[in-house]
């Protein structure tokens, strides 16, 4: 795979200067006609030491406008990060719409290093590129442009490279000892890349190996692949038929039968059983998670149900057992403009616990496939590949040592019309009953559609769904904090 | 001063929830009239172990819209927090405009424990105490609106309820070892905490001491300090009259003389001189920046001047010298959303290095009192105040263990036209020449007064200004390299 990057491929000054000139021209336009749209731009820079991958990001943040990039270096992890999910570190730093990110190392360099290095074998290396792969087509279809560059050195020209930036005092630090042990695992080195490149060299994000011992060549294919990709997918953007306005999905038949038909909700409690199993599960949830925190175990609560199903009271009654020092409620309202600038789930990734911590998402990522597909404020090619992509993102949820434990709260349509009408006869709860409840009352048959599917397709091995049979509210609150209790016990 | 909380005051049970559902019926009210505004709220909940403080933070989060408040409790301190100075993880946890948060613990439990255990003298406390006040009084000019609680308990009190807490299993999670050995500390946190009250309670964020022993009067009492502030305030921002629209200020005598007019702008070097000096100020900067990694120590790089100075292309002469691992730009641009809902210089916080990293800030801080001033976009009472607002900032940066080097990069006005003019000839320079830039050079002389103000006054031995003769652009590069290089060798 890498023959015909090892050509000896050279550009002379002259040229060199004369075609950079026009390149930076085209390349800083496109930039500034790239602020007005949607697009995110990821820029990977992977490829073998010494093949001046640092130097050409300091070269293209030379040619960009400095105020719409954002470079990033991932070296060493922190405590924070360690603590979370392998991806959250990626997610954090993913420029925003409108951006170019460049990224220095990426999500390929730990699953290649592990395997050269020989602390993993093939098949964790496959699985590893087909995370990566998901990862980049989910950004990839929510409408980022990913630029991957790969530059390589054959062994002599590497071996070449680092005695010379070596030798050179200006250039010295440049080399660090890394790269030298690396020189004797070249060969290896060289397997494992091609293998990762063949892996990940999808459509949505295509690899582009450039022969990189000539530093005038290296530099000026890759500014010119940068500027090419960029400017044919702004042309396209330009070109594309404005979307038509997304209609609200149409109501199912109303008799669909749905996994919520099934749900018992005349299961009641007195209140005597009430305080007593209240007071029971209270006082273990206390105990566990303190136990969880010992243990470092971090429990991730996805609440959603129908308006007026009691997830508010049923929360307090969940906190109410814990530490406040351990819990944090993230109440999912609109998004923020920073939040608008990303992937639908980056502003779900960064309110993730620390390790041993609790997080409850007062509604959650599954809007996408509930009021985003439901009021058609997703396009059902977008809501559709939601499934998988909240189902990976729960995976990596419970890989990086996490509970996830999730409800929906589900009422009967007449329950929730005596709560709504008991809700506007009390002062200090008028405010809980808006317009909307009322709008998103009249959908109830294709919000159970959805809530169907959701269930159907989401409820994984490793991230159930318990759906709460919420008619009677004590009934309900005890069915969650046992629920709770029962994955945290079995997780310890 | 605590006897005043010692009276044995307690509320029936009948009362408490009479008074408390009319009660919860102004807060929630309050609560949602605070959204339309641009006030955050911080509750601070501090006071005595076993006082119930955290089943206060409970009640509060019942009693409000959980989606309007941030309860942060602040235990432990990652990696990335240690990196930076203390306040940063004040700093990212503040709420925003509109928003309430209740911090439970805060900037008082490090200074007040500290003591109490002996770790530190009446003199460090009351620095620490000055820190606090000086910050609280910035957010309350801001607009903030803090409410201080101190829970407090008699001595008898606190064995009673630490005994009872312990006991029943229901709540024996909520006694941490440290509560008894507090208890063992009792005169000594009493005195300790008298003092910080005492220091501490200006009119600006005042402190309410309230008789925590029963359970009741404690949370009523509570919730009505907090209602009532925030009614009142709420009422006062709706009664004050709308600010008057705000004018640029007036340009002051051209021929006032300022600290710029003695800047020799005749120096040069020569392109011998400036290539020579460039390769050896560039190599010694890459093993400083190596060197101050290795000892944790950070750089913060403030970079203002004037439009078409050459900041950018110094920038680049800068960054080359190092690692790209090692820093990150900041480029200052309009504030986004997050940003705008909090306290100016919560966006610079945001972003300072951790230990042993650079950041450079291509423009900074002292846009408040440029451009804000100039401009008009801060009031006289704001851009003034800035200036110690400024100086404690970097001062806490370099208590926090960063070398502060800013620079103000000086041009004649003659050579910004030359520039500009020359900008607007080279097709891929164009984008830098903006309308703006030559509104701004219209009030050139306003600027220079600013400069002069900002220069005289946040000139500090911790972070002297340097400026920068930049009409020679490879001096200046030269000035500026010799600067960062200078303060990392006396630092390390």
């Amino acid at each position: 795979m890498f023959e015909a990057a090892e050509l000896g491929r050279k550009i002379p000054k002259a040229k060199y200067e004369s075609e950079l000139t026009k390149l930076r021209g085209r390349l800083l336009q496109a930039h500034f006609a790239l602020r007005g749209t949607k697009m995110p731009v990821i820029v990977v820079v992977s490829g073998a030491d010494g093949a001046g991958k640092g130097e050409f990001v300091h070269r293209l943040n030379e040619w960009l406008d400095p105020r719409g990039v954002d470079t990033v270096a991932f070296w060493g992890q922190s405590d924070e990060e360690r603590e979370r999910p392998p991806y959250w570190r990626f997610w954090r730093v993913l420029p925003g719409r409108g951006r170019i990110g460049i990224l220095f190392g990426s999500w390929y360099s730990e699953p290649i290093i592990r395997r050269v290095y020989g602390e993993t074998k093939n098949a964790a290396l496959d699985t590893a590129l087909d995370r990566i792969t998901f990862f980049e087509r989910m950004l990839a279809e929510d409408g980022a442009l990913i630029i991957k560059l790969w530059f390589h050195l054959s062994k002599k020209a590497q071996r070449k490279q680092l005695k010379e930036l070596d030798k050179d005092p200006k250039t010295h630090w440049r080399v660090l000892p890394s790269d030298w042990k690396h020189l004797k695992l070249y060969d290896k080195f060289t397997e494992v890349s091609e293998r990762a490149i063949r892996h990940t060299d999808a459509g949505h994000a295509p690899w582009h190996v450039i022969e990189a011992a000539d530093r005038r060549y290296r530099e000026l294919t890759a500014g010119t692949i940068i500027t090419e990709t960029l400017e044919k997918r702004l042309k396209q953007l330009a070109a594309a038929p404005k979307p038509a306005p997304r209609a609200a999905a149409k109501a199912p038949p109303k008799d669909s039968l749905t996994i919520l038909d099934h749900v018992d909700l005349s299961q009641k409690l007195t209140d005597a059983e009430y305080k007593e199993q209240l007071e029971k599960y209270q006082s273990k949830l206390g105990k566990l998670v303190w136990a969880a925190n010992a243990k470092k175990i971090s429990t991730v609560m996805p609440l959603e149900g129908w308006d007026a199903g009691g997830k508010g009271s049923a929360i307090r009654r969940v906190t109410a057992a814990m530490d406040p020092r351990l819990y944090r409620i993230i109440p999912v309202a609109a998004p923020t403009e920073e939040e608008r600038a990303q992937h639908y789930l980056w502003r779900f990734w960064r309110h993730l616990p620390r390790a041993g911590m609790v997080t409850i998402y007062d509604r959650t990522w599954y809007g996408r496939v509930l009021v985003e597909r439901v009021e058609g404020f997703a396009t059902d090619a977008e809501w559709q590949r939601a499934f998988l992509e909240i189902n990976d993102f729960e995976e990596q949820l419970t890989e990086g040592g996490n509970v996830v434990v999730k409800f929906w709260v589900h009422i009967s349509k007449d329950e929730q019309l005596r709560r709504f009408k008991q809700r506007q006869q009390i002062a200090i709860k008028q405010y809980k009953i808006t317009d909307e409840d009322w709008r998103n009352r009249e959908r109830w048959d294709a919000y159970k559609a959805a809530v169907n599917d959701m269930v159907a397709r989401t409820s994984t091995e490793f991230a159930p769904w318990t759906i709460v049979a919420g008619n009677d509210k004590k009934f309900a609150r005890i069915q969650i904090l046992k629920t709770i209790c029962k994955r945290l016990e079995a997780a310890l």
